[in-house]
């Protein structure tokens, strides 16, 4: 596409992904179409709801940490992405449950899908774990994970074979199947493509569920690519998801009152702003509001 | 499930419905697990709005067809319903499109998923369409549509054949694989199951774009049962559905010209409330709102 | 702003009207920030969900106007644009409606509010309808209408006055009172703003209904500035909602049945695709399904 | 309301609520209309995803902790509340923002809305917070609060006295405006009223954002009285989502750092888990589930 000038919030580092796409897995991918905001959207957005009320003019990266901190989600849904990406149709699955998005995906009633499928590379070829319902447990020894990649192989070589003659309206080959009946053969790690537009903040959500070490090993591969996307995209807002939502630990009523026993009240007590600020990083306004949360909850 | 007594508002011939599900397809069904609201509901939320505003008392069914004419929607999402479902992934697929609804659907990440595939009927074996890229065209001959059956369940076998060795632990039949892995061959005419709930106004939606002919005939079976429960759950919504909505026919600006010109003056002119009454079965009011619509667009 | 260059889509009739607000009632606006998408961003969408199966590469208009006419409505959900709005809170309550758009407001708890209020011009001082119990009738004589905005801009000025008082913390003039309680005596003609951020689909469902002669005078006037604004932004999107949405004309199953009556056999079977090209516009296309629906209806 | 039976699931707890509303404010109420779903519900809709996955037949309650503990939110849509409410319009106007729920408001063109007005009671009338731009700060003194009460309810008086003149058809006593053109001299302290219907999952999150001490006064005592109408309602669920959401501490990646250190090593390897149990009422699962989160965050 030739450049265009605009007057709109515009970041530079953009340009170069998009329609530059990010590989994922064996045939995947995740391309920038287009976006719309950067950090500055969230902060001006900001700014409306507070008014003059905003005391004093604080410096973008902060409020946006003090919006992401205080859950004000608002400001963040003023940023939009739309990408397009490839994905094995069980992604796709997990994917759609993200029901805040907009979506056009390749449809097989009206097109023949190509003859592409993912096969796990050796390292991601594992048992089912014992411990975890969900999960997968220790790899394959070489011998029996280049064994599952063959047979997969021949799996997706057939069926697709029989999608082709399902389809074939050459009389001596198949039956002229309507394609939306002859797709049904078809396994779901064939790969779909869609155009997907979501909000910054339902994003956030996507990437902090599908970044968890308990989603699926395939997912997390296009959350990952997508977080690559984002970190270039709006930085700040990048930085304070990581450490307020991403990276944050949570710990219930309970589990607190535990915590709270384990730190030695003179401890506690000894908390100084201005070395939590030399020594962990956090603002001087981040200083005063931890203070106040282990005290507030010692009560 | 023991009957309790509630106060409630409540539909007598839901009772039968609960618990016994419809079948759909050769493995599939929909069952009512739970609903809210019935006609009365939705005449009370709209009550509410109009408030002392409501001219007479009309009656509910005329108030049900006012608001459906008139596309207020709210009234309608004051009922809501669940659904247990089995349906193959293909129609899942479709069906996760309507994204205003709650879904919990069983996770072949912690199930094995069972042996059932939707294999179609004769008569819906059919060629593709030539005229419409989406569509199903004449059906196959009998020899065809028999192979056709038989090679779809070959498929089937082997598939699930293959599903289990990969999941087997036993060392000398399988690989133990994780079943979020092995799960990718399965073919997309495998049934899933769901809790599926949404609300009457959503419902609607579902029903229109679902019952359409253009709707894949296997989605279209499912929203024939769930229709038919809608019948039974609020029989005047229903109705005015169908007559405002479903049977309803829109025409363009364009067209509404050709239109206008076809009728010829005289007999526009000619319309009386109290024929529209007796002859077609509309109310005064809407005979009233008829007239109007076709003098205004006339101007 | 300093225009930069982008490869993102864009529409360059958009330039002028960034940052250019469109005066809507006595102190209200409506000023486009930003937007994600043009025309050829609903057909790129489009392509993708019937990829190869888009049978002949049809112009764009025409793509456009066949998904308005066959409601598929996710390719329009691939546009999406940010107003700036400044309108009385009565309208703010109506506009709020629409669930599915993200906002920020000026918050009353955080800021003082301007002191702006709305007041009707004479010509929109009117009674109450008589004949319809959400409407207006007629307007007052000028005199009286006159004397309405006295009383109104009297009112104004005295709300004004006590929301000031019990605000100041200056003792001899008032309470200090806080915030978020003094501005409970505000009525809701006075201003308020907010940001505004909605896709194309639904920004389209939004004129309809408050375009519509039954929405209230007031918030008309907003969706009147944003309709000249899409107009400019997706002239073909526009142009195919006017015709298949808001211009267009639905008749229910009896009311259908009606008109066939009204339509002589002999008129409706002469109808050919060319002349229904040549004097009315329709495209060949357009013509063989408004032929099709009008003998499909009459079976 | 006469008792019918039914077999939908029902909480024989909530008879009592429906058709009984709790005062909230000078004039307001929630009143519960309608409900779906119960703890068992939730239980159901788990147990549908995880299938025979489902390691052993857990107790429901410590399911629906694991489900709130680990954001498992869908099951908690799975459950329905329908609520009438009577309350300010500054009030509504912060609900609406809760975009997931459907609402049927009494329109002030149709009606004439009541003369009841909010008033605070006098411990409710504050200052300014001088330290917080959203907040109030310390009390009036006693005389002052007394006569802001006077001063709002002379406004009350007298906005509505405006508000009937402008509306009445009596020719000598007003104006006979448009009862939607009347309505905007209202300040936003009168009252309205609405069905508000939403998911058990949403709610919690209203209940999250309205009881947090950040959120205004008036709000928070709406969201006081629908917790205690779900602590009936699903008291399990109520039970996890105060442990796990309300009453829970986030900590950002950097303050997490600063706690590590505080507590001596020692202390944190010592913990067993039948401890946690006997002294903190953490479950064993809860307790393992602690312990690790301890140690992987220490590494």
């Amino acid at each position: 596409m030739t450049p265009q000038d605009t007057v709109r919030p515009t970041n530079p580092r953009m340009k170069a992904l998009i329609g530059s796409p990010l590989k994922v897995l064996d045939h995947g991918f995740v391309r920038v179409v287009d976006y719309m905001g950067t950090d500055a959207s969230v902060v001006q957005a900001a700014r409306v709801s507070y008014g003059e009320g905003t005391k004093t003019p604080s410096d973008d990266r902060s409020l946006i940490r003090y919006l992401m901190r205080h859950q004000h989600s608002t400001p963040f849904e003023m940023c939009e992405i739309k990408l397009h990406v490839k994905l094995p149709i069980f992604v796709a699955r997990q994917w759609v449950r993200h029901r805040t998005a907009s979506i056009n995906e390749v449809s097989a009633r009206y097109s023949v899908l190509s003859k592409e499928f993912y096969i796990p590379r050796l390292e991601n070829i594992t048992e089912q774990s014992s411990s975890n319902k969900q999960g997968r447990g220790e790899q394959l020894d070489e011998y029996d994970a280049r064994e599952v990649r063959l047979v997969l192989g021949d799996h997706n070589e057939n069926t697709y074979g029989l999608y082709e003659q399902l389809l074939s309206d050459d009389q001596d080959k198949g039956y002229g199947l309507a394609r939306e009946t002859a797709r049904m053969v078809l396994p779901t790690n064939i790969y779909t493509e869609w155009y997907w537009k979501t909000n910054l903040h339902n994003l956030f959500h996507f990437l902090k569920l599908r970044s968890d070490p308990h989603a699926q090993f395939e997912i997390r591969c296009y959350a990952q690519a997508i977080a690559d996307i984002v970190r270039n995209w709006v930085p700040d807002s990048y930085e304070a998801f990581q450490d307020y939502r991403q990276n944050a630990v949570t710990f219930s009523a309970q589990e607190w009152t535990v915590l709270r026993d384990l730190i030695p009240i003179g401890l506690r007590d000894k908390l100084f702003e201005d070395e939590l600020g030399v020594e962990y990083g956090l603002s001087a306004r981040e200083a005063r509001e931890f203070i106040q949360k282990l005290r507030e909850s010692a009560a």
